[in-house]
């Protein structure tokens, strides 16, 4: 069989690619967005799968939307309006793929910053939409570059990382997300808003959703892959009920329904007492690893590497000077640390910007430090 | 935001729709494709369950293709040549999805068996194939019309059920599986062969698979949902390895993979020592059910009333005279049974025969017993 035309320009994922390699023998890897597999909160959940074969209807097959008692958590913690719904989903990641498949045609425009996530990415080149990307500052997207895309005309979505973002880790300002909601009323533009690290904020003070000052015009997704485990594959949409609708019927015909014994896992899991305690030891180590990788850069790397502020999430922005990157990060993987490339987070050509993505949660203290050492040595032959 | 093109035509799924009307007090489900929830191998599963945690990684992200002993497993216990690859999916029906995302442009000729199971006719239509149907005799697809259709060339595939079909039954014979086979190899069209049921015999004799007839011209979808449980959601894909790859691209933009704990559960399970007795229990239950639901027919129905002969799975496909069939079934929902026209397993406009699915693994011998005294009435009044 030959392959859709709407695969034949996608590549399989690079940072999947190198995950492989990051797993031989020696290598540490600062490549993959892997939460700390220590600190999963396993003791929280033992319970809840020892007594799931007491609930043989939770083994049955469920509902397209999700598991009741956990949408029905969902609408009430994250407070939803009542013209609003959930949908759970396999990962944030299939929460998207339906969002791209309900509402994009092939050769529709959509935004997104640059850079941005890879797996959205891969989503809308599925979707065969044309990529329209906004460069990204220290307090989000370039408003002027935004509005004039936006004022174009014909713009189905923006899609947004706004919480630590990847790969960069920068967090929208309040002004900024005010803005850019403003923007999305002003020129009927449906905001995607991915806050995957939202809840692994480790300095400075939360900052409201930007669908807050939009919710009508945005749908938000939601990964339980930082703060649960990702092995469990849920996600959640949230968003106006007529715009749910559809990426339910998607959904359906993707795969019926996400594993409902997962979804009860969960729903115990966030109602856990000590739930809360887990997610603060979770940032305290975060913050500590991030402090160690930073002290590390200064230290040990040239004064021309830079690094933007972080306040949470799992990857730091090493920015470099003008270089060969891809050949940059060859040459680490050789030398025994596994690191992804700009080129990887932009849309082919418009890479401009010479920089590596360093994951901080998955490696101890002392991986944090020799990786850098052998990343210092890398640098210094290559910029 | 403005529904895709692809979406447009596509109604959410009437079955999904009946059976939460089916969930009403007092209504006998027959219209799900449920299997016994009472049967459910729980016990079996109980030790995998609660040792989940002791096992971290398996909370990990995890490998798009699966968790990897139980690809090795699935290898061995099918017998994959060497040139073959397995995917694992969030049940089969994610399956045949991914291969409709990989394969298929909109317009794209597929066959499909008239009648056919509606999931696929859902994931053939958001793929905006044109189906051309082939009508189905008691030992599978009719051959000459079958030809006919390969013959005028550019069809990409041939999706069919030929254990125990759903919605009908039908099991097909050896002659007609190498027929197809060498015809899909003479005309150069993939099988997408799905054998939920398959393990579902009951009576009569297993019968190879068509693939083993065409093992390079097809593509196997598994589902553990009638064997296991459906609620954990794991199906497999198997075939050519350049088959298998392009379907991994699609899922790792779709989900990045299929819940690892899950899996690992579901790997106990199937190497379980009890697994095979449970097995014989599941077929003897079934057996049994059926033969209530026949004798039921026998003796309550009107002579009018026809059903196939089955050896497994998990429906009869009931026929009636020419009557408005959709009108029955609202009618016998009225009257406290819920079962499923015939008109929904057909394109549209197709559908010349008035038929009923009856699914006889989810109500015991005196529902069925109940559901057709209530259905005898109906059918009177509308024949």
């Amino acid at each position: 069989m030959k392959l859709a035309k709407s695969l034949q320009n996608i590549k399989p994922s690079y940072i999947r690619e190198i995950l492989s390699a990051a797993n031989s023998q020696g290598i540490i890897s600062l490549a993959g967005g892997l939460p700390d597999q220590a600190s999963f909160p396993l003791s929280l959940m033992q319970d809840s799968l020892s007594n799931l074969t007491n609930h043989p209807s939770l083994f049955q097959y469920g509902s397209t939307a999700g598991y009741a008692p956990l949408l029905e958590y969902f609408k009430q913690h994250y407070q939803l309006p009542s013209s609003h719904e959930g949908l759970v989903c396999t990962g944030s990641q299939q929460g998207l793929d339906l969002i791209a498949r309900a509402f994009i045609n092939p050769n529709d425009k959509i935004v997104m910053e640059a850079p941005s996530y890879l797996g959205a990415i891969q989503v809308f080149g599925l979707a065969q939409a044309k990529i329209e990307s906004v460069s990204q500052q220290a307090d989000g997207p370039n408003l002027q570059e935004l509005e004039a895309c936006f004022a174009q005309g014909g713009i189905t979505l923006f899609y947004a990382v706004p919480d630590f973002h990847n790969p960069t880790g920068v967090c929208w300002s309040l002004a900024v997300r005010q803005k850019v909601a403003q923007l999305c009323q002003q020129y009927d533009v449906t905001l995607i808003e991915d806050v995957p690290y939202r809840e692994l904020r480790f300095s400075g003070e939360e900052i409201p959703l930007v669908s807050n000052f939009c919710p009508d015009h945005s749908l938000v997704l939601r990964s339980f892959s930082k703060i649960a485990t990702p092995g469990i594959r849920l996600g959640l949409v949230t968003g106006r009920a007529d715009w749910i609708t559809p990426l339910n019927t998607v959904k359906q015909a993707a795969d019926l329904h996400s594993s409902i014994p997962m979804q009860a896992v969960l729903l115990d899991l966030l109602q856990h007492k000590e739930f809360p305690d887990h997610l603060e030891r979770l940032r305290k180590l975060y913050r500590e690893r991030c402090q160690t990788l930073i002290d590390n850069i200064t230290h040990q790397l040239p004064s021309y590497c830079r690094i933007n502020k972080v306040e949470g999430g799992m990857f730091l922005w090493l920015l470099l000077p003008d270089c060969n990157i891809d050949a940059l990060a060859k040459a680490a993987l050789t030398s025994g640390v596994a690191v992804v490339p700009s080129s990887v987070f932009y849309q082919e050509t418009n890479c401009t910007t010479s920089a590596l993505r360093l994951n901080f949660t998955n490696a101890n203290e002392e991986e944090l430090a020799e990786a850098v050492q052998r990343l210092a040595k890398v640098i210094k032959e290559h910029c």
